[in-house]
């Protein structure tokens, strides 16, 4: 078992709840305020920044407080290594399924010459 | 806040444990057991049955016994749509830069027609 680094944990727990999907889903379309961030959220702001917490905890957005306003943006970087995981697992599943299909192809052709 | 269907949460979620991904990247390879399941991880089987309840929840991996052996197997289509979510969510970001580079590109030609 290959000890994989702690933060793809982080990241994926973080995309696990929809409040903070529709967060990052926001920040897609640039950097907000807390509260901004809020406002499609039916929730207090405290538990939007506990959300918040969690998406800088796993490197999804980061933010910076500048005079009395916190700004969020997106960190494309964990983003991309979430989708990478994903991806390189069903490219390995998808050639398997492809190797299948030529034995399967091969094995009809072999009883055809054989009739 | 569009309300995002519960599915994509319990991928997530599952996703976020190291010895749950173990178990899905050993399926890339086929189908398994769940004692093979088992074998890379350093735990109990009982550990491994309950990670392997979270897979078959999130949809990502179902499982069928067979006799006495339990044969379990990847469902491409939950690790699919979980890549299409963090895919969307990239491509958006990409496009809000290269448009703001767009503009930022434009504004130093203006200003260079300024001068």
């Amino acid at each position: 078992m290959n000890p994989e680094p702690a933060p793809l944990d982080r990241v994926f727990h973080a995309l696990a709840d929809p409040a903070r999907r529709t967060m990052l889903e926001r920040l897609t379309r640039g950097p907000a305020s807390v509260s901004e961030l809020a406002q499609p959220l039916a929730m207090s702001l405290p538990a939007v920044v506990q959300h918040l917490a969690v998406l800088e905890d796993s490197g999804l957005v980061r933010s910076e407080k500048i005079g009395r306003v916190r700004t969020c943006q997106i960190e494309a970087g964990s983003l991309q290594r979430a989708e990478q995981w994903i991806n390189d697992r069903r490219i390995a599943w998808e050639r398997r399924l492809d190797r299948l299909g030529d034995y399967l192809a091969r094995q009809s052709q072999d009883e055809g010459e054989d009739r």
